[in-house]
This record gives C-alpha cells, structure tokens and sequence, in this order.
C-alpha cells in the first residue's frame, strides 16, 4: 500500500497538487494523540501534508461549526479527520452532518455510510473497517460462504465491517452487549472480529481452532502499563488459527487506509478541477 | 393506523394541503399493477390523492428523467413510489440518486438508506422492512435479546430489517445464496424473516417450534393459479409458534406503511411552508 501511495502522491505533486489531511480535534484526548501522531508518520512517509486544527476542549458550538466549516471549504484541503466522540457540550450528529462528504475520509457522514450499506462505493467506509478487511485479504484468508462473527454494533467498525463481510459473501452475525450468550455464537465462526471495546473481553471460550481472530480493541490495559486489544491475547493465541495482536495489528493498518482515502480524495478533487 | 392517518389527512385537508401519492410507474408489469392497486385502494380509504405517471417500457432515459424531475419538483406531490427495478436499458442507480429523499417514501435513497443503517431516523425506511417490524410490534413479539434471521440481503427488506431488528436489540444473521447450510442457522432463530424471493423455498426443516414467521414472499404459484410466499406455508404452519400467510400478511401492511408515509411527508411539507 505504501509503494502505491508514494506513486500516486508524486503523480500529484507533478501535476500540482500537495495531497493534504486535515485533522481536526477537539482537546487533548490521549487516544486521539495517539492516532494523530501513528496518522502523521504514515503520511510523512509517503508525502501527504498534515495541517492541524486543534480546539479547546471548551470551544463554544458557534466556533467549532466556523472552524469545521472553514476546513470544509478550503480547496488545499483534500481530507478531514474529525476526532469523535466531540465533548458532549457539542453536537455529534451535527457535525457528521455538517463534513463535506468529498473530504469524509473516515466514513462518517451518511453518503459514505449508505456507500457501505449499499456497496456502491459512494464516499469513503470508516477506516478501521477496512482496514480488517485489508488484513483479511492480505493474508488470503477466504470470506466467501464462510461464518463471520462481529462483537460490537458501532458506526465506526461493527455495523459497518458487518456489511463489508456479507458484501464478500460471508454470513454474518452481529453481537453486541444485548446478545445472549455471545460465545455460542461466535464459536461457530470462521472469522471473529472483536471490536466490543472492552479489554481482554474476548477469551478462549468464545472461539474455536481453526478461527482467524482480528482484534480492533485499543484498551488502556493498567497492568502492563500500555495498550491491549479486546482479546485476551495469551488466552486465545494458542487455540486459534490467526489473530492479530494489539499493539501490531489493525492499528497501523488503519492509519495507512487514513492516508490512502486522503490520496484518493486529491485524485477526486484533481479530476474535477 | 388506519384511523390515525385519516384523522391525520383530515387535519392537513383543513390546512389546505391534500396529501398526495404520486405513482411513478415504467411498463405495465403483473406485479407492479398488484401492488398499485392495493396502494390505491388504502390512499383512497383515508383520503390520501393518487396520481400517476405511466411510461411506455421502452421510454428513453432522457424522457424518464425529465418526467422523474416533474413530479421532484412539483409541490403538489409529497411522496413518490418508483416501481423498481426498472427496465434493463434505463439506469436504476441514477434514478435512486434523482429521487428527491424528502419524497422517498419507499426509502431507496441513500438518504433513507443512511438513516436506516445509522437510525438516526432521516429519511423513510423501506415500506417492506417497516411492514415486518410493524407486525412483529402489534403481536408484542419479543425481540430485544433475542435471536433473529434473515433470509435474503435485499435493500427493499433483506439488509434494511436486519438492521432494524438490531437496532431494537436482536441478534441478527443475514443469510444468503451463499450460504452454507442456511436450515442450520434459520433453525437457531426465534424470528425469521422469509425474504429469498424464491417460492416455497422455506420448508419445515428451516423453523423451529417456538419461531415466529414472516414471510415477506410474493411469488406467482402455477400450482394454485395465485401468489404464495416464500414459504411452504401447509408444511410450516403446524409446526410453529406464528406465520403470517400470503396473501393476507405483509402485503397489506405494506401498503398501509406507503402511505402513512405520504401523510407523514405531507406534515413535513406543511412545516417547511
């Protein structure tokens, strides 16, 4: 994917075009940071400018629709990373609404949400949805006719990795914290991805030995002292037939789709200039 | 609903608006005629207007979407059914991007498609899905926490109830044509929701004893010279706990949730005056 990029961006920079992410945050989230600095070292290494807006953590409703609204409309600007959830004094659902969907490169706003719901491939998916679905096909790992199994229910990995899977033919189910004995269920699965969002939540009794694990979980895990996914990685390792660790895994991932959709977007906006 | 949407239409009459349906029909398909006769039927019955566009099947797509753009614009119209799919030589997707989404009230926008998948309620949902979860309410059918399955992953009602159902907390698996074993799954399920398209295709080895039923099927049946669902009805019924027939089960909610759809597009209508 990097080697892709670096072309493309080179091709863009040719024709005049700096590819430029955006990211736009609110506060000092140290999960946000923690993203933005994996975002920023991906799109260094392939040349695509990063330009920050950053907002108190206290910025009135009024200053965050005329800063949003200033990046929305900046032509160097070819994608946003909005930081979400916002602090609850701001409204989440009018700042999905209010992203330009052409600078949507996280799937956030609702073209690129009916895009994976549809699979018309209108707008961008959430970026950690596809970027399982990238580890999927790297490793060959076969999805169609196959069970698929996703904890968790959540715009930004569970629905939508949840239809990018029965888009590729698997069967899939949806488990979330009103489920009913969750690891009945995803012990039948071939494929399992953990995305409940709650620390080594996922133990060797919820899979099975010839499953592929994808862990999306970034959980602060006080003992060691860093970060853990959703699974219980010493747990489950053993008795399953792949699983991506945390950290190591979708992360990284997940910033090199970021930095693909910015690519893709500076494509886009080139081609109607 | 019934009573509710003529005490609805009457209060919208005395406002000087009458809400209208506009039928919006390519060719004179079997199915689509059955179905335009049934809408007709209950607009009239609550005195919702009907009016319709009938074009020849071999219309030009330049003429469809100069008429498609008439009734979008015309203020006297508050809901549009498209009859779909329309003919091979006319572009299906671009007449679901042309459609004004605030008179799509067969949600097949991706207006009314995002806020199917978000539920954050923008839009209409897919009269189909809502009939299905319409009967589900009025039988008080359990469904939080429960165990669903859906056959079929159509946006007219496979994809869209699934998502529905989750988001009244079921667990919900979508199987498909490819599906391996699919009696295996449906088996598990507490709910079923028959939507393949395939006539009798739902035996009684699909079902459990507890399950309830809906067969969203209307299929021509050769043998009985009339329609049947997708399910063998005679082989199902003694066997589980509730089914709905066909004909005499969705059908006929459907086209009530139509046009409760119109009125409510009509309310809209009135407070954007």
């Amino acid at each position: 994917m990097t080697a892709r990029m670096k072309r493309d961006v080179e091709e863009l920079k040719a024709a005049g075009i700096t590819p430029t992410l955006c990211i736009f945050r609110v506060g000092e989230r140290p999960d946000d940071l923690s993203y933005e600095r994996g975002a920023a070292k991906r799109a260094a290494a392939v040349g695509v400018e990063v330009k920050k807006v950053v907002l108190p953590a206290d910025v009135s409703q009024e200053d965050f629709d005329a800063e949003l609204m200033a990046v929305n409309t900046d032509d160097s600007i070819h994608g946003i990373l909005l930081f979400r959830p916002l602090p609850r004094h701001l409204d989440n659902e009018k700042a999905r609404q209010m992203l330009s969907p052409a600078k949507d490169i996280d799937g956030c706003t609702d073209l690129s949400l009916a895009g994976v719901f549809t699979n018309t491939r209108t707008g961008f998916p959430p970026c950690t949805a596809q970027a399982a679905m990238e580890i999927l096909h790297h490793y060959d790992i076969p999805i169609s006719g196959k069970k698929a199994a996703v904890i968790g229910r959540s715009l930004v990995i569970g629905r939508p990795v949840a239809m990018m899977l029965m888009h590729e033919n698997a069967t899939v189910v949806n488990c979330h914290t009103r489920t009913v004995d969750v690891p009945s269920i995803t012990r039948e699965a071939d494929i399992l991805i953990a995305a409940s969002g709650q620390l080594h939540s996922v133990t060797r009794d919820y899979t099975n030995p010839g499953q592929v694990v994808i862990d999306v979980g970034i959980n602060w895990d006080e003992t060691k002292g860093g970060i853990s996914g959703d699974v219980d990685f010493e747990d489950v390792e053993p008795h399953v037939a792949a699983i991506t660790p945390v950290p190591g895994g979708v992360g990284g991932v997940t910033t090199c789709v970021l930095i693909s959709h910015v690519v893709e977007a500076a494509k886009t906006h080139k081609n109607h200039i």
